[in-house]
């Protein structure tokens, strides 16, 4: 106790040592003595808050995707920022994330045009702008304009979005599924993520509530259930059959749940998956469906890579459209599809933009969704119109028309080509597995770890696959995610590969991968 | 039960008949024949989710902001539109929240230049642009995007913002305070709700936590604590005092909250008040820190109205200045300071663009407010673009400065006007008082009620504020927000009016108000 108290007044004199000298030179006239005596008179520092003192899910709430090794990567950024030459690689390679314009993506470039004039509608009227924009860029924003109150591109919007752009999303909605779409279902968000918060909150009542997610899954469902304080069930995909969904794994979690006293509400499906690239069959999406019909659970559907097909045999299809093709309507199944501008083609991640389209909720369940929208006021307007742009591209006949089909096209083909070949050079290791990619942003390949590596690990006090990632890292300046923040089968080990380094970067990639695998598994071969 | 199998089954059969036809249409290829059987086979249609089994804390909270009163607003708008002359009114005014661009006033130009010019930074070069932007909004999106890595204006940032973006912001807020500011503690927001959502989950472990929140106060802070799971404190602001806030009132709900077994975590303040207008003085600030300092609260600053003043005697201070004037750094007080870009003579709402500067916490509070971050990735990049443009303006030699002094000068001299003459508009009539109106963008008068009032309230099972607020609108089509939603002293009865509708409405609407108050006194005065 006396050690304690003549630290803490040592510490106090030093600390208004310090700030008298900083006052001294700036703000004299405004330290009153009373608060001088004040905080002399006054020993009291223990702080307002500690770690112990937070709240307990805000710690379990875990997001790899932006963890330890992303800290670290950006460590080894700033060295090599300050020391040239201080790694044995120039520069470091962001394939932990789905993030294609940091990799040098170019946005579509009549989205951007839109979105410049309707930021800046003075000078939609002005000759020059006819110089510097497409026509149908001008007519779109226009249209954009007409449909906002006031043309006020700053002001808050309806809560679920300005009702025009709804609209439009609706209509592309029913464009793509060949089935009705109603702008009171949709809900504009700041980029799907915080969709998926309202869901969960709407849901969660306590750790008794368990949502069914897929393992491995995007961490963001892990991370949101466990802010939210409820559990996750998780259902394993099968890695064997291409990552498949099988209905019996459903089935056998859900029991174990409600065996431990867990009422199950909802079912996460993400597809095209994320991180396994599997692109979900028609037939397997109406056995989940027909499954969350019968069991009474709402249907999560993350739909955000629904752009992302890489592969002719296979093709995307939303869960709304597979329901209503079913014959199941409202009454039949509650269903919440996401959808983001940060993914597909167009990539702006920036832009926070997203929506979710709700079905099969009654109203009263409606209104209390709204209401958490309405807390926070609306969605931002730049990511409410490059909603609508993306359900709404240019058509044919538009000035824009052929450009934009060249750039989409060009960005798909391309990320078809890479994916393919990071398969390829991945399964051609030794001890390692990729599945197909299918879909999505990601390769989510299996590594055999030797014994030797696994024990290596373990003297790190560091899992085997983040191990072998920030040996990577470390080795090549690439930065993927290991299986752990995803989920994997005990025992296995996995990591997450974006495929988005731009083209030219790949056979580099492939071969410092391929050289730096090598000489770890020279290195820990058992 | 029976009759439940019969209603059922005649619903399904409807249902059935209704979706063959529209597949018929549409789709009959994609309809297998086994799930038609299965539809048929089950009858069970029980929802997944019924207003009695969501999370209890999503019906708790309320937004009155966007509530009960808006939405009669927006049917009369509808029936408006659908029917001119319906309503004795020919248009709604909406006064209920702070959206001053959805009432026509003008974004600031440079503002919106260098944000057109970040969305499609493609023309930059050309030199058209120089014929449609100035000098300086092209100069300054240059810099904006030489500090985004890649100059990828649609790629996630790091999740606290752009670090360059934040060195502006530091070092706006520290020629603001005279103090130093650090980036690294600037966390950008899409507005200030998602910061003031963090700051509620990082602090609420259960319902036995409080928080200290004026009343009246901004409902995002009771919906918050609501959703969240705590417990609201309310402390009394003195309206008597210009609605003063007193520190033997603090210590008066901290004493009852801690014998109630609360343990009391924050004090909100908000200040420039909302709702009610007031700007706390420099010792009143000062015993405000001193308080948190001594019980050990965290100090949540709501400064969005930093730049709302309109009286010459009073001046915005931050609570960090203060805090900094008093002697007090990082070690004595733990701070968290909101800013927006919705307000202040910016108003740019729909752009979803604020901060929290977070001090006096420890580094492993700072890691989990950043895990917290990480999960929604950043908020939108136009968003902090424009926080670090409303911390740095145009300044003396750009050549922009005098169009933006203008323009800023001009909204906010208006505002000033407009706050005054219906000030002196309410206070003029019968049973009305109305606070000094010293900043932000309210009033919130309070309203002598009669007794025939009340009960007339009572038999349309309303509370009288809200009573007296639809009279109002169903005669006038202005929009205002019950006292309730803010909370009163029981017994008092208010409402709260936006200062924002433009300077040519402001006669009518006063003469509306002044109409509307006078027949609705002869209908009830005692």
């Amino acid at each position: 106790m006396r050690r304690f108290v003549l630290f803490a007044s040592l510490r106090n004199h030093f600390r208004r040592r310090f700030h008298s000298h900083y006052i001294n030179q700036n703000q004299t006239h405004l330290l009153s003595s009373r608060f001088l005596s004040s905080s002399m008179a006054s020993s009291k520092s223990s702080p307002a808050v500690t770690i112990d003192t937070i709240n307990p899910k805000v710690i379990k709430c875990q997001y790899a995707v932006r963890g330890e090794i992303v800290i670290l990567a950006q460590k080894l950024q700033q060295e090599l920022q300050a020391k040239p030459g201080s790694h044995p690689f120039d520069e470091i390679l962001y394939c932990n994330i789905g993030n294609p314009q940091s990799l040098g993506q170019q946005p579509i470039t009549f989205f951007r045009e839109v979105l410049a004039l309707c930021d800046h509608p003075a000078i939609l009227d002005r000759s020059e702008a006819q110089a510097l924009f497409s026509t149908d860029s001008i007519s779109r924003a226009w249209e954009i304009l007409d449909q906002i109150p006031g043309a006020a591109t700053g002001a808050y919007s309806h809560s679920q979005g300005i009702k025009g752009l709804r609209d439009t999303i609706a209509a592309g909605i029913e464009a793509r599924d060949g089935f009705p779409a109603d702008p009171n279902d949709i809900f504009l968000t700041d980029g799907a993520s915080p969709a998926v918060h309202v869901m969960m909150t709407l849901l969660i009542r306590s750790e008794k509530d368990g949502i069914l997610c897929p393992i491995p899954q995007y961490p963001l469902y892990s991370a949101s259930i466990a802010l939210h304080g409820g559990t996750l069930v998780p259902y394993y995909l099968d890695e064997a059959r291409g990552w498949g969904l099988e209905i019996s794994e459903l089935k056998k979690q859900l029991e174990d749940a409600k065996a431990k006293g867990i009422t199950v509400r909802a079912l996460v499906v993400i597809n095209p998956g994320n991180p396994t690239a599997q692109v979900l069959a028609e037939e397997n999406q109406q056995d989940i469906v027909e499954f969350c019909k019968q069991e009474g659970l709402v249907l999560l559907a993350d739909e955000v890579y629904q752009e992302n097909v890489y592969v002719p045999e296979k093709k995307f299809n939303s869960f709304k459209k597979v329901a209503r093709s079913m014959g199941y309507g409202e009454e039949d199944i509650s269903l919440a599809s996401f959808q983001s501008v940060s993914k597909g083609y167009y990539g702006e991640c920036g832009k926070r933009g997203g929506y979710m389209e709700v079905t099969g909720f009654t109203p009263d369940i409606r209104e209390q969704i709204y209401k958490m929208a309405s807390v926070n006021l609306c969605s931002n307007i730049s990511g409410q119109i490059l909603a609508s742009l993306v359900m709404s591209p240019p058509k044919v006949g538009d000035e824009s028309y052929e450009s934009y089909c060249a750039e989409r096209d060009g960005i798909l083909l391309s990320l078809a080509r890479r994916a393919k070949t990071l398969e390829d050079a991945l399964n051609s290791l030794e001890g390692i597995t990729c599945n197909n990619a299918e879909g999505a942003m990601y390769l989510f390949p299996r590594i055999q770890l030797p014994e030797k590596a696994i024990k290596a690990a373990e003297a790190a006090k560091c899992a085997p696959d983040a191990f072998y990632c920030r040996r990577l890292l470390n080795a090549t300046g690439i930065v993927v995610v290991p299986g752990s923040g995803f989920g994997q089968v005990p025992g296995t080990w996995h990591f997450r590969c974006t495929i988005l380094p731009q083209e030219d970067k790949i056979p580099a990639i492939v071969s410092r991968l391929s050289d730096f695998h090598k000489s770890f598994m020279d290195e820990y071969r058992d």
